[in-house]
Parts: structure tokens; C-alpha cells; sequence
């Protein structure tokens, strides 16, 4: 099996973490493919870089010719999952959905750490939409930034520590989902001092990932997640008009 | 006032349908410019239509160089708002968000009325998204795309009453949003034979924003709306660049 | 256009503040006509001292014989809204849930300030009855009473001042509802050292009225907010029983 | 024990009805004790008619001169229950809040039957307020108006018969509530042909203040239930201005 | 009236301390009969020891020969409650979802004081079930356990009274409703400290019992808590198979 | 990995048809091993049918002396599963829970298809209880109950393929759940009919247990879901008397 790492940063070096952390989670037999963008933000920080972002993946996607069997959308805002969704005919889905899905099967409710104060809406909004709010305990925000943290590991490794620490004693989670693509992998040095499941998405995405490849369902035929209908995009990037042209080209 | 209308369809017809119900909804000194996507789909009707879209409004928006107090996101997925709502000082709405809006101002419960069964998922997921979900009591779809409903307004008109008819009889619903940017306009044809207020989110959104001008509220300082971070995007176009790298130079 | 103010407390001097709160808000071309309640308390400060506000607010408005396009209720409890809203063929809109409606088009979630311990979980109950629950962040109290704030405006601006940065720190909010008619205008003081707007429902209610009257929409003819049958109400005010005998009187 | 039946509508025949069920309803050794509004609606049918309603129901409260340790609200809009809740120092509960508590405590979900179309958005308002909204299976309206089945009893059975028959197989509902001060005591004749529990306010509220009474819980000292600070209310009922400005003085 | 104490605890000194509280609040004419678990534990104190407790508590019933009126489960997780309502044709209530109940009968919402953090996702979960999750305010953990309190109730006195007084503070609740069977009684002591009513599980379901009783509806004959098909149970207690074989034995 | 089938129901060809499920579903390394409740009923059909199981699903557990990786709890009520969870140091999940996890990665809202009228309620309160309701498009019921399908499978073909289409149709789901264990595997022969994903809980839950064994995240030690304190359990079996007297020893 082969699952496509698609990081929506254009950054190399996060994407190399992200690629690490995928291969040490998948199961023997996984393949682990990666693209990132090739346009847009070092580290989407913003609503607006995100949009960005969304439009810089499908690209990607468009570009990239390897055979894959999902795609694990590589950063943690699960920036454009449903497009791309509908798009493809394999299974995709978002490292923090993932990670919501894995914390809502180990505990009763659990807790986010995120980076950067600017993000704590965007992380409940994106909550909010799959329908785990019911489930969600509460939220700390560490640091400036998902790029600050990521260039003192040290010090977010302190700061995740005790943002988890808090959520368990004060809103009683059950299991902590620490967000944000630039501190993949920290969870392993914290998980020790930790009481509950700290929760990485990347490894929560190519877990489900290699569940839902194995149960292979059909593309569906109906509904939002359809194939979409042949449409001539225009004055856009001509690997991507043809993905819009021919949708269903990309289906097996 | 000026108020900006981005379309997010590239469709030039519509646009003109779009400024021409603006225009009649807007205060006598209101006055409407518009600008709508250099690329994309004529009538966005996916989940990666939409991404695409996106993208292209935030392009078309670092690309208008005119003056204007507040912008209107013309396409009825609310496509980018919250990201233009980041990026820019002066207020955003969407026209779904805004029909909602007044909506829930003159009734209890709500009804949809929405072009395109595939498009179901997606306005239920914005209106859930904007915390309406407790006023809506229903959903009605007609017609196959919002492409062919614009091809035939005739039709339309017939297959809309029919609709909001049955939203009324069955959901009790106190008003009737119609949804789709194609549509613009048509609630005019059709409010006289219905028994609660038709609802266009064109004429809402004109209202909403000629409002929020008026309450020249301070751009926010904090939270995820605030001014981000000056960011170097790569490999963008030029403007678009320009914005992230400047993005206090389009506030006043 | 004419907006009749309707102040559901007896005291002059806070209608006074409010109209001139309202006259700063509104479009050049509308006029603030005002009237208050000629019984019941001089600042309601009880669910039981609100009954007697509703009734005296629609006697207010049975004696009220200019003509005015809408009417905005102007004590924050929203006191008879929907009931004013049914009994009338023009838009009515209570102060805070205008409030609301602007908070949540400017920010994601938004935090309340209000005067008085016994009144935070009658603005929680009205805002869950408008469905702005899920958009909700927090709410901090202020003072003893509405009316010891408007006793002491310095004192509430400081007051107001620590709870507004209280709700952006600790709850994340992208905007502040500053609820109490008694506190009306205080923001304009306050703004300027708050992070994220600060929202006042006079103004906001101004707003969206002007809105609602600009978009003309026909009084419904069923459901809940249809005229209600002539109704013979015995041993009341005769305006009032007149209101209530010929309904349909009231509607242009 | 006495328990005050307290009727929001004039009408004295409804009055004996309701007084009648709460007899039938009661323990051995409680006394009802009824008054009714002196002013307003023979039937209340309009949220407008609902706001006199209230009034009345305070000032009826405050010349009824004979002792009572609980108020039942026999009017099944629960008009004024939170006035009075927080007015009188004993219990007071609507009838229709308290068959849903009964409704929840005999089955998983329930449904409405309710009279009058403009009523089921007045009727689902006060089962939001309630919170009991995530147990309500569904709701079905029979009748123009509670008036009409009041006058026409028999063929008011064979509608609450069909509705709420189609509750159950259409809604899978575990109980139903029968809403509607008119139609009290209905259910005795229906209930044999009915599968499941067919729930009345009435019976169901003598019994919840049976039992609130045994409880005998001190009048809160905290809150938005504690007694209302004495107010001058000026221009009303003599009765019911000392009755605000001496609000300790029904209190035991 | 014969009210059946079920005491998921086998504790005896527990199951005396439950039967006087009933005692006291129980109307005069009502007779409080008694079992408890014949295996199982002392106090149960996880969600696997009332899954053995659920199972006894049906063993007992079975076992038990006396006739009753109406069962109260006696045992704060309202273990087994939806099994005995569906298995009974008398009336079954939980301590903790009638003293839900009750404290959304005096106030807006209410708090939860509760032994052992561990125990806290559990009456959650419990809350959320009964839909009541609206209306809570907040809980506060008080001990490790509540065994740790029942031996030492002096010392929970002081905890519950700090904890209730936090939750009326920080929380603003209307009512504090003091879960675990263990602490039953204590609220008689320190009531009269605290300026909301402090409510007590047993108490409130004796009340609502005898409500039930009276109001006498049939037994369902359709959805999930109609008699259930009989079933032949293997290698269980004989009365136990006897209950599941001719499940309609226990109706009148 | 060993992943251990767990049956609620006693039936051996059930548990053989559920184990065969399961194999086709497991990845090659995955060994499936089984057992099944020794004592209760063949297939269970009600609440408290269900309190049986529960009880001999953990006396099961405590006498399977093989060793396992996970547990898939193979009953559609999810019956124990908080319990296990909390018992046991290795990954447990129920089929019906994890069948939900799968729908919402593939789709927007999911319908339910079930067997038994009586069941519909059950499986809500699940659904609920997960907090997967905001993801529920609707239920269909089929047949009287799980066992009179399972004795003719051709039947139950052809009323699961209709109500799966309505769910589609009216509901405009984007995944379709099949629920009971009596029905595993039909799926197979149903979906090439069906449009969307039909979703069996069988295999998601052998594939979401598959990927929790390779997080391999520690077991809490604190929360609702840490070890239980040892507790002497009386009159019980004593493989399971000895498991709540040292709950450390099934863990590694």
C-alpha cells in the first residue's frame, strides 16, 4: 500500500519530519510517498495563506504522477480535505480529524495544545465541523507560532508538557491531541510524563488511512463526495484543468 | 460607501446579475463596484471548484486597486470569507452567512431552498459552521446544478415555489432562504405567491455591510481576524505576494 | 425612514442616552423617534419586573400614533420582541440580539459584559433562544445593577474595561458584547484600548433595521409571525384592546 | 397542601376543566386552589395575547389573598413561570414543562400534538428553553386553534388520535406529550387506543409540585431566582406594586 | 404506595442510610421496601463494577417477591435504569437523573458536586444521556473516592460545602445537585450554608416515584421500552431466566 | 497481532459468521481469535437482554487465558465497551462505534440501517452517547427483529437494499451504517447496488483496532479510563472476582 503525504507547507524540512514520523507509524507494508506545495507559505499561519494552500495542494496533486492508494493531507488545519475528497477516488483524510477520531476511541473527552493564539478558533472551527465538539474537554495554546515552536524544539517541548498537564487536572480529559504539523513527533519525547494518550495526527492518519484502503469502499455515486461533473476551468495550471476537465482520470 | 462585489465565478452574466440586484437592494449612496475571479469555473458547483475559487478571489482582490469600505463575497458557498475577513480591514460577509442573518430576524425557523442535490452537504456544513443550525428547519433542492437552474429561470421560478411551498407546509419554517448565486434575482418573480419572506442573500449581504460600515468598528488586534503576520509566499503571483508580504498596506 | 424606539424602562434620562446613542449611529436620512414604557420599573432588573415591561411596551405602542418604519427594542433583556415582532407588519429587533448578529459577523466567537450577577443567566437563556449558543465564548459580570452602573459611568468603564480584556485573554473571543441599556455609549470610551470590537446593541439594532426596512419583505401570512385572528381582550387599556380587536390595523 | 392553579386565560369554564383534571390528578390530601387573569384572552393564541397574559398573571398572583405552597401555571405556553419563579418564595412550574420532565422519565424520545398551526414555533421555543430539545422525537398540529377543539371536543379526540398515532410510527416516539390548555382531560378518553404513555401538563404538574413541596428547598439567596431587590414600579395595580416593593412579603 | 429501593451497592450500611433518607422524604403514606445487590461490590466505584452491579440489580429484582409500586435505583450512575423500565411495567427512576430533574425545576442551570475524579466523565456522560447536558453548569470533584467520604463524612461535609459554594460563584448556578450514594443525607447539614437549593438524588426520586405512580400510565406496547419478546436465557440464575421466559409475570 | 472477537450474543454460528467477517477484513499479519458469552442469550434483542451480556462479556474476558492485542466488542449495542476499555490495558472498541468513525471519514452525514423497531432507540442513545449525532442524516428500520432476518437472509437483502436507498434519497446521506451483528457480511452482497459506502462494523472495527495497536499508546493512569483501584468483589465467579481484585495483571 501506498499512502501520498501531502504537505501543505511548502517547507522541506517539515515535510521530511512529517515523512519520518508517517514511516514510523505505518504498518510494514507501507509505502510512504510525499509532495508538498510548490507555491505558498513555509508555514500557512493564516486563514488566508491557507486558501493558498488549499489551491497549491490540488496542484500538487495534479503534478503528481506516482500511483497512491490515500492521501494523508499533511497539515493540521486539514486544508482542503473535502475538495479533495470529492476529487479523488481514494480515501483521504486530514492529520487533526484523524487525531480526533483516534482520541474520541481511546477516552471519554479529550484536550488540544496548539500553537499560536491566532489558530485556537481556526482548530475549534475545524472541530466544530466534523461534529467532535460534543467530545472536546478544552484547549491550551503554547507560543507565537507553529514556526517559533518549531525552531526551539526544547522549549515546545516544555511548553506541550505543561498545556497537557493542565488539561488533564483542570478540564479531566482523557486523552490530549496535540495540533500543529511543525511539532510532529514531540509527542514521543512527552508521552512518558504524560497520563494519557498524547495524540499525534500524522500517525492517527496513516492508521486510519491503512483501515479505510483495506475496506475499500466504492467512490461514491451519489451525494457531496461524487465524482464532479467535467468542468473547463480556465487561465488555471494545465495539470490541474485537466484533473477539472477529466475528474473521473484520476479514479482506478 | 463603496461596497465591492467579488464574484467568485468567473461568469460575467452573472456577475451583471449579481451587481444589478445590488444595486437595486443598496441605500441611495451606496455605490457598487465588482470584481470576479481571472480563473476558475463559470459556475463554481464543487467542493474543489471552490478551492480553486478561492484562491482566484484573493488574487482578484490584491489585483483591484480601487477604493472600497466593505466587500461582498457574491457566491453563495461564502467561499474565502474568513479568509478575506483576516486579510482586510474594511467588513466581509458572505451571502449565504447574511441571508441567514435575516433569517433569524423575522421568523423562528428558516428553510433552504438550494439548486443541486450534490450541493445539499455543502450548505448545511456552512450553515453549521456559522452556528445557524438551531433555526434551520429544513432543505429543499431543485433542479440538477445551479448552471442548468440559470439556463432556464422560467423553470426555476416554478421549481422554487414548489419548493418553498413545501418547506412551509411541511417545516413550518417562518422564512425561505433561497441559496445560489445563479438564482439572484428570481425571489422577486416568485416572493408575491409565498406566504413568508423570500430571502436573497445578495440584498441581505448589501445591508449587512452598508450596517457594519456604519459601525466602524476597529480592525481587531487579537484572535484569529487580527492583521497576520507579514509572510514571504513563494512562487505566486506578484499582488497576491504583495499582500501577504504587506498585509497592513490595504488597511487604512 | 422613521425608527421608533421603544425603551421598555420608565426612566427619561436613559431613553435620552439611548436616542442619542441612536441618532450617532443611524444613516443621515433616518430620523429616532422614541417613546417609553408609562409603568413599571425606571430600570427593569428582574424577570418578573420584565412581564410588566412587556405589557406596558406594547400599551406603548398602542398609544403611539406617529408613523415610524420600524421599531427597535430598546431594553437589553429584548423584553416583548416576538410578540411585538407577530403583532406588527414592520421589522422589530431587540438590542442584543442585534448585538449578536454583528458580533458573529465580525469574529468567530464572542464574549458578553453585563451588569449584575441575576442577570447572566437571563442573557444566557435569551441567547440560547436565538440559537448564538454555539458562537458563544463566555460572559463576565460587572456591578451590582444596571442601575448602580449607570449611576457611575467612570466606575463602569473601568469595570467594563477589566471584563472586556478578561473575555479576549481567558476566552479567546473575537468581539465583546457590552449588554445593558443603562450602559449605552459607554463603548465609545472604551474601544480604543480593546483588542477586538466592542459591540453595542443600539447601534447594531439601528443598523440592522435599516437593513430589514430597506428589504421590504411582505408581513407573513402564516406561521407564527402571520397577524394573529381579532382577539376580544377584556378589562384592558382601551388602545390596547383596539390593538388586539383589529390587528391588521397597525399594518400598512 | 394547596396548590395554586393558576389560568393564564379568562375563560372560567376552561378553569373548571382544569381544576377538575388537577383534582383527579392529586393526592388525597391536596387542596386546588384556582384563580384566573381579570384581563385578556378567553383563550391565549397569540405570543402577543401571551405578553398581557403574563401581566395578568402576576397581578392575579398578587390579589389572591388565600395561602397556597406551590403555583401551577395552567396555560400551556408556561407563560410567566420564570416571573414567578423568581417572584414567590414557593414552587411554581408550566404544565407543559412538566410533562416533558414526565414525558423524559417514561421513554427515550416524545412527541407534540399541539393545536394551531402558529403555535408549533411557540410550542418548540419552549422545549429549547427548556433544554429538553435533544429528546423531542417530533410534533404534529391539529386544528386551527385551541379554541376550535375546545368547542368541538369529539372531533378534537379524533385528531389528537391520528396525530398521535403518526408520532409513534412515523417518529418512533416513547411518549407523547398532549399540549394545550384546552384540550385538558382529552387524554383519559384517547389514551386506551394509544401505545405508548399519552402525557397531560395538568396531572403532570400537580404531581412535580407534590413532590416539590416534600423537598422543601429554601427560596434561593443567589442567582437569577433569588428575591428581586425591592422596586418602585409606578403606574400599576396597587396590589402588584406592593407586591414589587415588598417582594419579601410572599415569602414564608 | 410501595416504593422498591434497589441499592446497586451491596454495602447494608449504605442501603440504611438510602432507606432513611426515603424514609424522610417520602409522603406519609408511602412504604419504602428495600434489596440490594446479593454480589458485587461494596461501593461501586468503575464503569466495570456496575457492569457486575447492573447484572445483580436484575438478579434482585428478580429475587425479590414482595409487591411494589415503583423501583428507585439507588445508585448514582442510574446503573440499570433503562433495562428495569423497559423489563417492569411499574415506574423506575434513577437518584441522579430525578435530582437532574428537580434542579431544572428551580433554576436555570445547575452544578454537580461529585466523589473521585474518575467518577466525573462518568456522571457526564450520564447528564449527556438524559439530555440535560443544556443545562449544567459545571462540576466540581470533591475526595478520591466515595468510599474514602462515606468513612469519613465530616471531612466531606467541608469538601462539599467549599465545592458547592465554587460552583454558585464561578459557575452561577442556580442549584448544586450533590451525586454519589455514599453522601445521601449530608445535604440536610450543610444546606443552610448554601444560597441555592442543594439536591439530593433520593429525595427527588421518591418524589418523582410517587408522581408516577399516580399518574398511572399503561405500560408501553410499542418502541424500546414495550415488555420484550420472551427469551430463553442460558446458564443464568433460574429466577433471573424465569424474568426473561415470561417477562409479562411482573406486569399487573 | 491478535485481536480478540468478543460476542455478546451466545449464538456459536453468529460468532462464526462474525469471525469470518472479521478475516476477510484483517490485514494478512492479523490473527483472529473468539469467544463468546457463555451464559444469556442468542442473539440479544433488548436493554436488558443487553444487562445479561454485559456481565458475561467481562466473565468471558476473564476467562480467555490466550493472549490478545485488542478487543472487538462483536455485539451492535456496543454492549460494555466503557467498561472493557476501562478494565483492560489493550485497545477495545465496539462495532457500531467503529463503523460511525469510518462513515464520518468517508462522507458528510451517515444514515443507519437497523433490524427491529424496538432497537431504534438503543442505537440513538449510542449514537448520541459517541456524540455522532451531529453526523446522523436518519434511521431506517427493517424487519422485526435481528434474529427473523438472520433466519433469512435473502429477505433481509432486499430490505436492507430499500432502506439503504431511502436513506439516500430522503436523507441525502453520504455513507450508509448497517447495524446488527446478525447481519454481518450482507453488506458485501448490498453494496454493489448501492451508491455510497455501505458500512459494516465488523470490519471498521477490526481496522480502527489494527491501527490503535500500532500507536501503542500507554494506558491512562489517570481518568475515567485508568486502572480501576483492586476491589473485592463478592459472590461472583472467581476468574472474575480475581480480575477486580488485581485489575494490573491483565495489563503488560
Amino acid at each position: 500500500m501506498r499512502i501520498l503525504l501531502l504537505n501543505g507547507n511548502t517547507s522541506e524540512s517539515i515535510t521530511q519530519a512529517l515523512v519520518a514520523e508517517a514511516q514510523r507509524s505505518a504498518a510494514p507494508d507501507t509505502v510512504i510517498v510525499a509532495t508538498r506545495c510548490a507555491r505558498g507559505a513555509e508555514v500557512v499561519a493564516s486563514r488566508s495563506a491557507e486558501v493558498v494552500a488549499a489551491n497549491a495542494m490540488i496542484e500538487a496533486i495534479a503534478a503528481f504522477k506516482e500511483p497512491y492508494d490515500a492521501v494523508l493531507v499533511a497539515i493540521s488545519f486539514d486544508t482542503a480535505v473535502s475538495a479533495l475528497r470529492e476529487l479523488l477516488s481514494v480515501p483521504v483524510i486530514g492529520m487533526t480529524e484523524a487525531a480526533c477520531h483516534v482520541a474520541t476511541m481511546v477516552g471519554s473527552r479529550f484536550g488540544v495544545v496548539l500553537p499560536g493564539e491566532r489558530n485556537a478558533a481556526i482548530y475549534r472551527e475545524r472541530i466544530v465541523a466534523c461534529g467532535f465538539e460534543p467530545r472536546l474537554a478544552g484547549m491550551r495554546v503554547i507560543g507565537s507560532s507553529a514556526a517559533a515552536l518549531y525552531a526551539d524544539p526544547d522549549s515546545a517541548v516544555v511548553s506541550i508538557r505543561i498545556a497537557a498537564k493542565a488539561l488533564i487536572d483542570e478540564e479531566r480529559c482523557d486523552a490530549v491531541v496535540l495540533a500543529g504539523a511543525a511539532l510532529v513527533g514531540l509527542q514521543r519525547r512527552i508521552q512518558p510524563e504524560i497520563s494519557v494518550p498524547l495524540i499525534d495526527g500524522i500517525a492517527c492518519g496513516i492508521g486510519m488511512l491503512e483501515s479505510l484502503v483495506r475496506l475499500n469502499f466504492p467512490k461514491p455515486k451519489s451525494g457531496s463526495y461524487a465524482v464532479p461533473a467535467s468542468a473547463q476551468l480556465q487561465n488555471i495550471d494545465p495539470a490541474l484543468a485537466a484533473l477539472f476537465a477529466y475528474p473521473a482520470a484520476l479514479q482506478p
